[in-house]
């Protein structure tokens, strides 16, 4: 922020989180990252993070989180809790759960730790795209609400309309970051890491009910290079391995514009066509 | 087995469990098993698995196991929690804990859900590779007593030995089965998927401390099809993305003989060099 009376970004005020007792921690859902049914998925996530992160007892960053969304969080105010299952000399466990009326929604579980200097090495390179402002803006579906807060701009699979058809394969990739800018950090990554539409959408050519069920991430950089990322766009590219039986996975990843690999990132959803 | 005097199968010993009272169910690590320090983790996933499978409460089959390693396994008995989170009509969420004397050393979180008939595909190819028998049989190093039970075949990214030196990518793909051989089912696959050795020793050419900290397996292929490979071979194909200031990721894919992807899998990895 740069002016004490300005309004938080939209981003902020959804995984604003007040400690009220304990290891309890409350938050309310937002109009703006609303989805078909329930919240976006990338920010509840993101609220998780953040309740670890804020976390007195909390050590270094986050390294893994894994979150599983057991049922759709309802409109309103949620709790987290928070435990740090054990705590080593330079990592951190943690086990966490969504909850409303006290019925749990969401479940997750986060490792945190320290960095040390090492051999380093990225072992895949970037795909090639063009530079964002050379990408068109493709606007989602007005009643995806989440949607309006990316800016995403489709280097390939976009997002499909009534005229689509089916497609040979799942991968897409884009341009994306949020929208009014905000400087990138860990739960802005997180959330963005969510970001694809699922992709057995953009196989059928058509929408059907699809949910991620349980969501990886594996977060490769650190809080210097997460920062250096500023305002500009990330690089996200998706795909699936395999369809079958009402299931599917998508893995990702999140590349800086400046060739960081920023996350990788896996999916498990469910779908019914 | 075959005959009913006839001892247990390895792997079979090491995830008996028994219940003892409520959600509570005790197992006991087995030499067989060793790895550096404590258990091999496929073997600890394959028990958390195993806690749920044989749980009065539990509905249909795995779909997502992702297992913390927060603290070693010491040799003798262990306990583990299960409780169901969440039980919806057609899945289900579990949290585990892995302890011994009160304190957590493994936690994990499990869906489990029931298969519908829907559109499928899968959309990679199977790795080409020369059939198993046409593949040289690897030792590991006598000192990692886990490795004993698995036959492994390296069709690529063969254990590094010291003359090895540095190798330009972290991809191994190998055929490999339980030995004795054994019928493949949900627990054994899950062990299987952490049968990898650390990405980094074949990029450096060299052992290093390197553990697991989180490992997140993907079920795509039902029980009939995990069935239907019998004892044979599976494929298995793995690498990293990128290997950052202590951690590295992996990524990994078991392919049935018959080109049945029966799971992905993922890691996130500490190493000290």
């Amino acid at each position: 922020m740069t002016e004490i009376d300005a309004p938080p970004h939209p981003f902020d005020a959804a995984i604003a989180l007040t400690p009220t007792a304990d290891d309890r921690i409350q938050g309310r859902t937002r109009p703006e990252y609303a989805n078909m049914v329930g919240p976006f998925g990338g920010v509840t996530a993101a609220a998780l993070l953040r309740a670890v992160q804020q976390h007195p007892d909390r050590l270094g960053d986050p390294i893994s989180l894994t979150v599983n969304y057991a049922a759709p969080v309802a409109d309103g105010d949620f709790d987290i809790t928070a435990r740090a299952a054990r705590t080593n000399r330079t990592n951190q466990h943690w086990l966490l759960e969504l909850t409303q009326n006290g019925v749990v929604t969401t479940t997750a579980t986060a490792v945190f730790g320290i960095r040390r200097d090492t051999w380093s090495d990225t072992e895949l390179d970037m795909p090639t795209a063009p530079p964002p402002e050379a990408v068109p803006l493709q606007d989602f579906p007005d009643f995806i609400a989440w949607a309006r807060n990316y800016e995403m701009r489709f280097v390939e699979g976009a997002v499909p309309d009534q005229d689509s058809g089916e497609h040979p394969d799942s991968t897409t990739t884009l341009w994306v970051r949020d929208t009014p800018a905000r400087p990138l950090d860990f739960p802005a990554l997180t959330a963005l890491c969510d970001v694809f539409y699922p992709r057995v959408f953009l196989r059928r050519g058509r929408y059907m009910a699809a949910g991620t069920i349980s969501l990886t991430v594996y977060f490769h950089a650190d809080a210097e290079e997460i920062a250096a990322q500023g305002e500009d766009h990330i690089l996200g590219t998706a795909r699936t391995h395999r369809f079958s039986r009402g299931y599917f996975d998508q893995t990702a990843r999140m590349w800086g514009r400046d060739g960081t690999l920023l996350a990788s990132t896996h999916q498990l959803v469910y779908f019914k066509d």
